[in-house]
C-alpha cells in the first residue's frame, strides 16, 4: 500500500509516496516512463523535486543518504541506484532501462540571430580557445567583432547550422535501433546537449530531470560524445560543462552534498575514432565520390582528410586528438586498401598563435597550383555538416582556393547516413553491455594539464574513491 | 655456344660472353649467384664493369640501349630486365632471383671515433635538419661543437651504436626466412645502407655492383626502409641518397644516359606502420614489461609511446610521419585491448626552433611530479636500440627526469626479436609478390615541398613516364 506524502510545486509535478516498508515511489507527469529501481535496492526515503522551487530546496535538505556513491567501476556505481525510489508510473519490470542517451557536440546557431550568443560562449571557453588571463575580456571582444562576418556566413549556408537537426535525428534513430538490439536497457530516450548553442547542456539536464531521471529517482544516462576523436577542447569541454551542471542541479551546489542519493548515474562514451562502422561509413562516402571521376583518373585522385586544427599550445600539452584523428584516417585508408594517395590536413585556424598544420586551404592551393586538380576533401573529425564544411570547405576552399576546378570535390558528411547511425547504435550497445564508466584513456590527464576543472570532472566521471592515479 | 669477349680489370672480375643469338652472359667471381635474365628477354649486348675502372668507363660508352626503361609500373620496369645479359654462373632456372634486400636506416657510429663524421653528415642533411641557406656553414659548425658531448654519450652506452649489428643481423635473418617462404625470388641477399654512418649508401651500392647486380646485368633490388613510419626527413632522405648514388654509379652521371640498359631495377618498401607482425612484436614487448609490475598496479600503468620529434616546419609542410606514428600507436593499443591509458610523446628535439610536442622528457617529469610513477616508455618509431633509447631514454629520462623511480621502465626495442624478423619477412614477401614499385602514398609530394631532389627521386622510383600527377 502506498501513502501519498506531499506534492512539489512548479515544474514537472511529482508525487512522492512512501510504502509501508519505507520504500519511496514518485509519480511523474512527464510522458516519459520514469526510472526503475534496482532489484537489490534498499528502501530509502527519496524526494523528487522541481528545479529551484522553494519546496525543492527545502526537500533537498531532507534527503537521506544511506550509502555513498563513491565508486569508480560502472557496475559499482550502478549499485548506488539501489537506493533509488521507484517512480509510480514504473511499469516495466526486469528491465535496466529507461536509459537517457545524450549526444554531446559543439553545436551551431540554428538561426543568424543566435550567432552572437554562440560566438560569445565559444570564445569564452578556455578549454577550446585558451586566451589566458584575459579570456573573460578578450572572448566577448573577439566574438562581438566576428559576429557580423559569421552571420553573413550562416546566411550563405541557408540561415543557420543544420547540426541540431542532424543531431536530433541521429540520436532518435539510434535510440530506435538500440531499443531493438539492446532491449535490456530500453527504452532509450534521445537527448542533445550542445556546448555553445541550443539545446545547451543545462537545458538538456533540466529536461532529464523533468523526464523523471535523477533527483532521488536515480536512472542511467550515457554522455555520448559526437566527436569521434577525443580532445580536451571538444569532448573534454563538454564533459566539464556536464559535470558543472550536474553539480549545480543535482550535486553539491544543489543539495550541499557531492553525491546525494538517487542522482543520475552517468557513464561516458568518450571516443570511437576507429569503430568499424564509422570507418565503413566514411569509406563508402569516399568511394561514392571517387566514382564521380572517369575511371582512368580515379586512382590518381588525392584524398585530403581535413580535421579542425588545434593550437600548438594544446597539442604540446599532450592532447590526444591529433593522434586519434590520424588513427581514423589510417583506418579509413586501410579499409580502402590504400587505393589512393592521401594527406591529413587541418582547417579553421583562428588568430595569430601557432596552430597544427599543414592547413587544408594551403594544401588545396599548393596542389591546384601544381596542376593537380583531382582532389577529394574528406571532413574526418565532424560527422554532421556545419559551417566548417558548408561554408569553409564548400565556399572558401572549393571555390576560392581551388578556383572552382570541377575535379576538386568534397565527400558527403555522414549526417543521416544509415551505416553511420547503425554504427552509433553498435557503439552504444557495446558500451551499455560492457557496463564501463568510460575508457581507461579518459582517466589520464594530459601531461601538461593544469586545469582543476578537468581534474574534478575526471574524478566525478571515474568515481571519486577509485580515481586512477593517472588523473592526478 | 658462348664466345668469351673480353675481361674487365680491377674489382669484381667479370667475363662477358656473347652467344650466337647475340645474347650476352657474364661470369662473376663473386660468391653470390648473379642475376638471371627474364624469359622474354631480347638479346642485347650488355657490358658488366667494375666501378670507375678505365675499362669500365670505356665500356659505359659502348652500352647500347634497345629499350628505354621509362615505366612506372613495377611489372613494366621488370620488362627492362628483359634486356639483361645472363651471367655465366647463372645456375638456377625458372627463378626471378637473386634479389638484393637493402635495409635503409639512419645508422649510428659503431665507435666513438666515427661520431664526428656521423654528426657532420647528419647536420648537413637538409632533409633531416633544415637549416636554410646556411646549412653548409651551420651544419659542420654545430656538428663540431656537439661532437665531444655526443662522443661521451656513445662512450657511456658501450662505445658505439649497436644499430649496425642489429641491422645486419635482422636483414640476414629475414633473407633466410624469405628464401624459404618466397622461393621464386630467392636467393635473397642482405645489404645495409645507412644515411649517416658506415655502411653508407655508396658503399652498399658499390657492393651491389661488385656482387653482380646492375651495370648491364640488371637484377632486382628492394630498398626496404627500417623506419616503419614514413618521413621525408628519414626514409625520404635515404631514398634521395639512394637515387643520387644510383645516378652517379649507374645513371646519367656514370653513363651519360638517365636509364642505361641493364641497371638495377629498384622497388621500395616505403612504410609499414601498422603491419600486424610489427604491432604484435611491439605489443608483446609491452606485455612483458607490464608483467614486471604487481598485478594490482598493472592496469594503472601508463604507456608512453615515444617517437623522434620533427620540426614544426616539416610537420606544417605536410610530412606524413606524425599521422603514421599515431597509426602505429593506435594499432598497438587496439591489439592490447586498450588495457592501459597511454600517450604519444616526442623526443630528441634539438635547437631553438619549434618542434612537435608534447616532449617525452617533460611528460615523464610531469607525471612523476604528480606522483604517478608507474610508466612504461615504448620506443615506437625506431626498431633497434640506438643512442635515443640507450642514452636519452635509459640514462636521461629514466634516471634524471624520473629520478630513478623503479616503476618507470622502458619496453625492449625490437632488435633481434623473432616476431619482428618474421614480420619483416612477411612485409618483404608481400612486396615481392605484389610486384609494386612503392606505395601509392609515396608518389604524393608533400603540399609544402619545394625540394627538387625529392621530385626527381620520386620520378625515378615511380618511373619517369608514368609519374603520378601527385608527384608534380
Amino acid at each position: 500500500m502506498w501513502v501519498p506524502v506531499h506534492w512539489l510545486g512548479a515544474g514537472p509535478a511529482l508525487q512522492l509516496y512512501i510504502s509501508e516498508a519505507g520504500e519511496a515511489k514518485s509519480a511523474s507527469h512527464s510522458t516519459f516512463p520514469p526510472v526503475r529501481p534496482q532489484p537489490d535496492g534498499q528502501p530509502t526515503l527519496t524526494v523528487a523535486m522541481s528545479l529551484r522551487s522553494p519546496a525543492a530546496q527545502a526537500a533537498r535538505k531532507t534527503l537521506t543518504r544511506p550509502s555513498i556513491s563513491r565508486v569508480s567501476h560502472y557496475g559499482r556505481r550502478l549499485a548506488s541506484m539501489a537506493t533509488v525510489a521507484p517512480p509510480v508510473t514504473q511499469n516495466s519490470v526486469g528491465q535496466k532501462g529507461p536509459t537517457a542517451m545524450v549526444f554531446m557536440n559543439m553545436g551551431g546557431p540554428s538561426t543568424t540571430d543566435e550567432v552572437g550568443d554562440f560566438l560569445s560562449r565559444l570564445f569564452s571557453d578556455a578549454d577550446l580557445i585558451p586566451l589566458g588571463r584575459l579570456q573573460s575580456y578578450l572572448g566577448p571582444l573577439i566574438s562581438r567583432r566576428r559576429t557580423p562576418k559569421i552571420q553573413r556566413q550562416y546566411a550563405e549556408i541557408g540561415g543557420g547550422s543544420p547540426i541540431r537537426k542532424w543531431s536530433e535525428y541521429q540520436c532518435a534513430e539510434m535510440c530506435k535501433i538500440l531499443d531493438r538490439i539492446c532491449p535490456e536497457t530500453a527504452p532509450h530516450k534521445p537527448y542533445v546537449a550542445f556546448r555553445y548553442a541550443k539545446p545547451l547542456t543545462e537545458e538538456m539536464y533540466v529536461r532529464l530531470l523533468e523526464d523523471g531521471f535523477g533527483q532521488g529517482r536515480g536512472g542511467r544516462a550515457v554522455a555520448f560524445t559526437q566527436y569521434p576523436q577525443y580532445s580536451c577542447s571538444t569532448t573534454g569541454s563538454s564533459l566539464n560543462e556536464l559535470w558543472k551542471w550536474r553539480n549545480r542541479l543535482e550535486g553539491k551546489r544543489a543539495t550541499g552534498e557531492a553525491n546525494p542519493v538517487g542522482t543520475i548515474t552517468w557513464s561516458v562514451i568518450d571516443r570511437w575514432p576507429t569503430h568499424p562502422g564509422l570507418v565503413e561509413a566514411f569509406a563508402r562516402n569516399i568511394e561514392a565520390k571517387l566514382a564521380e571521376y572517369p575511371e582512368e583518373r580515379r586512382k590518381d585522385v588525392v584524398l585530403l582528410f581535413s580535421a579542425h586544427s588545434l593550437p600548438m599550445s594544446v597539442v604540446n600539452r599532450g592532447d590526444p586528438y591529433p593522434a586519434e584523428v590520424a588513427a581514423t584516417v589510417h583506418a579509413v585508408m586501410h579499409r580502402l586498401g590504400f587505393s589512393n594517395a592521401y594527406r591529413l590536413c587541418w582547417q579553421s585556424q583562428v588568430g595569430p598563435s601557432a596552430w597544427l598544420g599543414a592547413q587544408t586551404s594551403d594544401t588545396v592551393k599548393e596542389y591546384v597550383n601544381r596542376g593537380h586538380t583531382d582532389l577529394i576533401l574528406v571532413p574526418i573529425a565532424f560527422t554532421s555538416d556545419h559551417i566548417e564544411t558548408l561554408y569553409e570547405l564548400d565556399k572558401e576552399v572549393l571555390h576560392e582556393y581551388a578556383q572552382g576546378h570541377p575535379g576538386v570535390k568534397r565527400a558527403e558528411s555522414l549526417n543521416g547516413n544509415p551505416v553511420f547511425i547503425q554504427a552509433l547504435a553498435d557503439i552504444a550497445k557495446d558500451h551499455l553491455q560492457k557496463g564501463e564508466v568510460c575508457s581507461r584513456q579518459m582517466g589520464l590527464r594530459c601531461q601538461g594539464c593544469k586545469s582543476e576543472r578537468c581534474l574534478e570532472q575526471k574524478k566525478f566521471f571515474m568515481g571519486e574513491q577509485e580515481i586512477m592515479p593517472t588523473a592526478r
